[in-house]
């Protein structure tokens, strides 16, 4: 393994002790839908959301880790209530994922869509209670107590209708239908799979005391890293090697789904990755540190050919 | 039509035009899944929550009702969610409701379960951009600000794993089983149906300067009303008139259900019934203006039979 792969391996198993610590006690007359949260959540991955988050805290210099920790735990539990969801027979149907039967095959699809709604609200429950204690109405710690309420509206907005649901109801729209344009393609990408980049990014930075401009710049650099990882998907889509991918390829010719690809053709398609991916790590790289590990994270992500 | 069911009825009104003036616009490429979400919330009904949560609020004396809206609006579509989530194949499937095709036979099960998503995700964005604008990190508007962030907690809590969505997974884990306890049963009331009552009449209350005395005791009044309302259905279910109720009776029986009826007997059931509403009243007296419409409404609920 390479010094990079070691050191993402590493950021990701710290980033599970840290959503494990958040998850609730399978316990009480409710603990079959509790279950059912966990495995779903403890089904491995990357971590790719909290990582990203804790490393844009570090580089604006967060010192108090507590801060950033229960919003980990929150966007990797919207994260995984979406795939949980979308897995779901009434939408794609997918009995495995990752090489692990999906939630809905172990627990049956009425438990599952409870399990996700379960995540979406724990998700809201941990960010929420990072800033109130339970005993007290007016519990705030200082400052911060702003930062966090922004982060959980950032949380909730990137998540939601103008975010992350807009994006997988557009994405559902343009099933079968040959007709799409590249505007409405772009808002796909931007929403179903940027919105939450940029969450992971932006509450990062904020919590640890960036200013409204960085942030700014950041969500701009985090749609462009969401974009390009989409594109290149459409890309190896159709020359990728399915060993690798571990997927058939040829899936959206046979889904007769318009892509980057079909609107622009390959070449095109691999240059706007590349400009995609440059303008987004020019933004980062104003950033101190950014070199250590966020920009070759940035790299990772978008030149994959899996 | 008495005084009362005038009353009810222009409160329920107003509070469908505050619901309906936080509905999201029906337009973008995501706009599919908005007008799911808004099918949804349109279909009707007493608005008994929110019309709880003002009534709560005026006694308390709130004055700008600005502040307790977007709460009532996201109680609304909390409630929402979770009837659509329900009807769905995977779980009751039922095709209408109150007269009405339910969501999943107009939209499909994917679009329903992505617009009950976007419901629960909206409701915390509604409740959150009430104590936050768009464009500054510290806008608070006072004190009530610490009000408002705790009355989002008791929203989110009430409506999760430890709220609602544990009494739906118990209510489900208990379908076709016999054996139930009474603790069992209970729990289920508590959660599936009294929590949502409990955050309506918190909120109501916390919003317009109740002390903790004072929620505490609202919270038990409304868990009181809860499983009373609750047993009562187990009543009707069993010596209802089906052409009152618009639907068939003897359903627990047939699904093998254990209620407080199979487990008490009617006459026993009808007396919990009237002690929890005797006790739940006897705690909603103490606040002057009660006896206005919150008693009558308590009384209506849970004194149905239909």
């Amino acid at each position: 393994m390479s010094d990079f792969d070691n050191l993402l391996d590493k950021k990701a198993q710290e980033a599970e002790e840290i959503i494990k610590s958040f998850l609730p006690a399978v316990e009480g007359y409710q603990k079959k839908v509790i279950e059912a949260m966990n495995y779903s959540v403890m089904a491995g991955g990357k971590r790719i959301r909290p990582v990203l988050m804790m490393e844009m805290f570090r580089i604006f210099g967060g010192t108090s880790e507590d801060t950033v920790k229960p919003f980990m735990a929150a966007i990797e539990m919207i994260h995984t209530y979406s795939l949980v969801h979308d897995d779901l027979p009434a939408m794609d149907n997918d009995e495995y994922r990752r090489g692990r039967k999906t939630t809905h095959v172990v627990y049956g699809p009425g438990m599952a869509t409870l399990a996700g709604d379960g995540l979406l609200n724990y998700a809201f429950e941990t960010a929420i209670r990072s800033f109130l204690s339970k005993e007290s109405l007016t519990e705030f710690d200082g400052v911060i107590k702003d930062r966090k309420a922004m982060a959980l509206k950032i949380l909730a907005e990137k998540a939601g209708i103008y975010g992350m649901v807009g994006g997988q109801c557009a994405d559902i729209e343009a099933e079968g239908k040959q007709s799409s344009t590249e505007d409405e393609l772009i808002f796909i990408h931007e929403n179903k799979t940027a919105a939450m980049l940029e969450s992971s990014m932006m509450i990062g930075a904020l919590l640890a005391g960036a200013d409204s401009a960085d942030i700014q710049n950041i969500e701009q650099a985090a749609r462009k890293i969401g974009v390009a990882f989409q594109i290149q998907d459409d890309v190896l889509d159709v020359i990728g090697d399915e060993a690798q991918l571990g997927k058939p390829i040829g899936s959206d010719e046979k889904n007769e789904k318009t892509t980057y690809v079909t609107l622009h053709g390959i070449e095109d398609s691999k240059n706007e990755v590349q400009k995609l991916s440059n303008e987004a790590i020019s933004i980062l790289a104003e950033f101190d540190g950014a070199q250590d590990f966020l920009i070759p994270l940035v790299k990772w992500m978008i030149s994959r050919n899996k």
